[in-house]
């Protein structure tokens, strides 16, 4: 019998109180087969001991996030992170995911050129590709929300990251749909649809859209149900482009933060059979 | 000579905290030429007695704002909507400004429908082209960004302001363009030039982009020159695309608010020759 659970994920952020240990244990017990992972929280629990207990607890890790942060000037600081993004591709391979969300970055201090800054995340991506393929990993561009610009990711629109994402393979670099990010584009539709007619969707993820937003907007993302997306109407355009992969949770928000991690992880799955699953 | 304010206009706004007869003494004293209205503080000081001040100090009033709010979806409250707009209207051929400024309005409560609250904007303009008409005063829908999608606004795009636009005459409804809005955007630029092309930039607006938002997201509109924003490069654009009136300052601001606003309006104004004119 269906749990409506089959296709969940939670990541990881959504109860960042939760150690890894009790965040794959409460999965288990609540049925939810899937996680993303996040490279700090990992790194501290340690790769290796994270890879095992997902592995024993029966978890699928569906994502591992977040590479990224292209779009420095400065050679040196480049290239410090290329290899860092590298090593997140080492780490991604060891857990057993095969996609790696990118966070492309922001405008360099005192920049007021967001076209160079597009470029450069193209020639990141371009050093990147070959040796994500060879350990199995995806790339999957994340266009952040248009108030994310300045500081944060420089990719706004769906439109934009296929755009740097076709320059390459699809079993290279993808993106990632996200609905938080992209619920008030009239464009994005088709955008899901030219994504999944070339097999990029890499990674589906969820998230509601609530005001008042937060001084920062950084954690202020809704809990399914209670906000402005019809989560429904997004799964049926990434279905409808050929998405079968899980679905991911993934909110970043102090009230729930607050909160007991258990109760916020099985009212997630709560909202998530009800305004999702089905 | 030259001052580099020929085309300078002040949106009350960015300083909210002078009273109408102090604005005005204070543009005539910096040779600023134009002023951007708000409905309630001429509202409060008089209609008629506003557009005497402003004529007497020989300011043009570049736009007014605003108009709109045209979501709802009960159709008393629709009605109600209408019915004020018609009154901006009227206030604005009182105050001789030929440009009503347009905010759409947000996600009627419990709603997630933003294409339906797309087509009742429409229904409005349908009703209010031709009232705006008689009176010499022109429609131009803002888009705002997208982060206002939600509660304030669910045209989030220059093509998608132009796309409700063009249903009607370019002389009764076009668009305003505000950088604060659509400097992500990468498509902007090429709907500038379709907005110019038939007519439809009635008004063109500066503010800066600056990190991070306050809670609320309305009152952190950057000083020009201290956010991401390259002002000459979007005045170019509008240039390119034929137009050649008022360049609108619009800040909403606490920092700004809290100062001396004689001192807050020499800066804009100090600004506006350093990042916008020549």
């Amino acid at each position: 019998m269906s749990t409506g659970l089959e296709r969940l994920s939670i990541n990881q952020m959504t109860v960042k109180q939760l150690s890894l240990p009790e965040l794959a244990d409460a999965c288990v017990r609540l049925g939810v087969p899937g996680v993303g992972l996040w490279r700090a929280p990992v790194q501290s629990y340690g790769v290796e001991a994270t890879a095992r207990l997902v592995r024993d607890a029966g978890l699928t890790v569906t994502t591992l996030c977040r590479g990224g942060f292209f779009t420095a000037i400065d050679p040196a600081e480049r290239e410090q992170a290329v290899a860092d993004n590298r090593r997140a591709i080492d780490e991604a391979a060891t857990l057993g995911t095969d996609t790696l969300v990118l966070v492309s970055g922001g405008l360099p201090a005192g920049s007021r050129d967001l076209h160079g800054a597009r470029e450069r995340i193209a020639d990141a991506l371009a050093e990147l590709g070959p040796y994500a393929e060879e350990h199995g990993v995806r790339l999957a561009i994340e266009p952040l929300h248009p108030m994310y610009a300045a500081d944060r990711c420089v990719v706004s629109t769906l439109a934009q990251a296929l755009d740097l994402a076709e320059r390459f393979p699809a079993h290279q670099v993808g993106v990632a749909v996200d609905t938080y990010h992209i619920w008030w584009d009239d464009r994005a539709p088709a955008q899901i649809a030219r994504a999944g007619a070339t097999g990029r969707i890499h990674t589906f993820q969820l998230a509601d859209w609530t005001t008042p937003l937060p001084e920062g907007v950084l954690n202020g993302r809704g809990q399914i149900g209670d906000g402005s997306i019809d989560m429904r109407e997004w799964k049926g355009y990434v279905e409808a482009a050929g998405y079968t992969g899980p679905i991911e949770i993934e909110l970043f928000n102090e009230g729930l933060w607050a909160r007991d991690g258990r109760e916020v992880l099985a009212e997630t799955a709560e909202r998530f059979v009800t305004y999702v699953a089905g």
